[in-house]
């Protein structure tokens, strides 16, 4: 009997569904609808159990095919649990106890941060995938997601992978994580629009400045423009230190850059290289940089592919017993 | 029959041997001998080896009793492989063969670079072993461990663990490690006493200048001295910035500092803890500090418990094969 996992990707906005045939992870069917508005907390899981059932029907698969449900939340989570989703308005939320309420038992769930759930997709696609690995998402926000010997490392409270969040420079304006000094603060989108605006007061451009946009920022990169440039040199060099550090601490076996900036393609991989290679320390200067591939895909391709190599789910069965 | 395992820390100057029983790992006796300065690929282990045969006829115990020995090397290592230690003037050695050709094989080695050791010794010491922890070793040198899943993080060439060389800030004068802007820059011993020297320039000082040690310093800001103040204040800021850029990355359970210099005792861990407050991110403020607790053994203590971990050897297998 042809078996079938799920990849679900909760936004504060939307939610992604993929239904993916196991196990060549051929995606079957796409599907998204909007994230509930009112009472957060149950709604969501009730709509996402109903939109299982409503593709199931659609595509003629039984329930007793479905093996699991790989879910991706765009908060810290640990084993399942959500201390805290401000985008989701949720506190305090076991989602294995949750979806166990609308889903058979017998289906393996699997939770992860989003950019944790991306970070593990995107290696899992590779050829072969990588032992430990490192993913930026460079967007609004920066993130990312950490794999340590195959598996997404959560660390003691989902922080993990919060990359976005190092500390690579002095500053004194707020992140949007209350702090200030932050990469994404460099290389987040609204960053990217400010500092452009910054150097087009030292510099001659001709972006348009009051119509501005990161693709604009990056064609006009790759076209000379002066601003465009010092720009894309500056998000560069810092995506650079910052995987110095990462270098010097975990000696991954690549970088994977992904998000919407990534869309920027090569100019951004390439300057990252470039001002890597200054900053890289002893035997580290040679691990590779690439573009993530799954692009908005990334959380239900990232979320499928998670549930699917999670073979024995023990954390699972113990937020069952709690119930 | 009582089985035992030894600790064996290379040095570039003494080497040092621990003899544990176990499973209770108490040491037995503690040996050190000078590092050879001759052919230094071939006699470090031809001297291991001796030394391991005279402590154990000193101890009436016979090679058949011996389980493994664990063996720290001052650089980066992989697997058992050294690609290259200046210290050591070693280059391309597969230490599990050179062990192989002086110990019976059936006896278990295990291999890592000395501050991965000991965060790994330092880590199992304790009455329940965190599952990840960051280890500082503050010295001359500043380096440290990574434990992720109760394992030692060598990374892809053995790179993994060297927080000393993480960019901390913006810098010219160039460090060991042949860049800058590195935490070793500001927390080891010689980054020490220059920046004594440079505030004492802008601040009143009792401090003997011309016999300056680092136990100076700290002595000297536990009493009130403002320029000791200083220094013990910047090394408690960057060592709490590495710690928040950590704590994003990994979200580790504890951090664990040790060292020569963290022999300055509380007063180091209640600064870096003062600054880590500001510094650290999400939900990562509250993860413990602690000193190192195995001194000037850690290099003995940790080997000896690696070793003994370290069930089955697949790596070392692997060398074994190759000779």
């Amino acid at each position: 009997m042809q078996k079938y996992v799920y990849g679900v990707d909760i936004g504060g906005t939307n939610i992604k569904y993929g239904l993916f045939s196991i196990p060549k992870m051929e995606m079957i069917q796409k599907y998204e609808n909007e994230t509930p508005t009112t009472n957060h907390e149950t709604s969501v899981f009730q709509l996402v159990a109903d939109t299982i059932c409503m593709m199931n029907e659609k595509n003629k698969i039984d329930i007793s095919q479905i093996e699991g449900v790989g879910i991706a939340v765009p908060c810290p989570v640990k084993n399942g649990y959500v201390e805290k989703c401000p985008n989701l308005k949720w506190q305090k939320i076991d989602i294995y106890s949750e979806m166990n309420k609308y889903l058979p038992r017998r289906i393996k769930i699997a939770v992860s941060n989003d950019a944790n759930i991306a970070a593990y997709g995107e290696n899992q696609i590779l050829d072969t995938p990588h032992r430990n690995a490192v993913f930026y998402t460079l967007g609004t926000g920066v993130g990312g997601g950490i794999i340590i010997d195959g598996e997404i490392l959560e660390g003691r409270t989902g922080a993990g992978g919060e990359i976005g969040h190092m500390h690579v420079f002095e500053g004194t304006e707020p992140c949007s994580c209350g702090l200030s000094g932050c990469l994404e603060q460099i290389c987040g989108t609204n960053a990217i629009l400010r500092q452009t605006k910054e150097f087009s007061l030292m510099y001659p451009t001709r972006l348009n400045l009051e119509k501005l946009t990161v693709k604009d920022v990056f064609d006009y990169a790759k076209a000379g423009d002066i601003v465009a440039m010092k720009v894309v040199d500056k998000i560069g060099e810092y995506m650079a230190i910052s995987a110095s550090i990462l270098s010097v601490s975990l000696d991954p076996d690549i970088f994977i850059i992904g998000g919407g900036v990534s869309k920027a393609g090569d100019i951004l991989i390439d300057t990252i290289k470039k001002h890597y290679k200054k900053h890289a320390r002893f035997s580290t200067g040679d691990i590779p940089f690439t573009l993530a591939k799954t692009g908005n895909d990334a959380g239900i391709i990232g979320a499928a592919n998670y549930v699917n190599m999670k073979r024995i789910n023990i954390t699972n069965v113990g937020a069952r017993d709690k119930t």
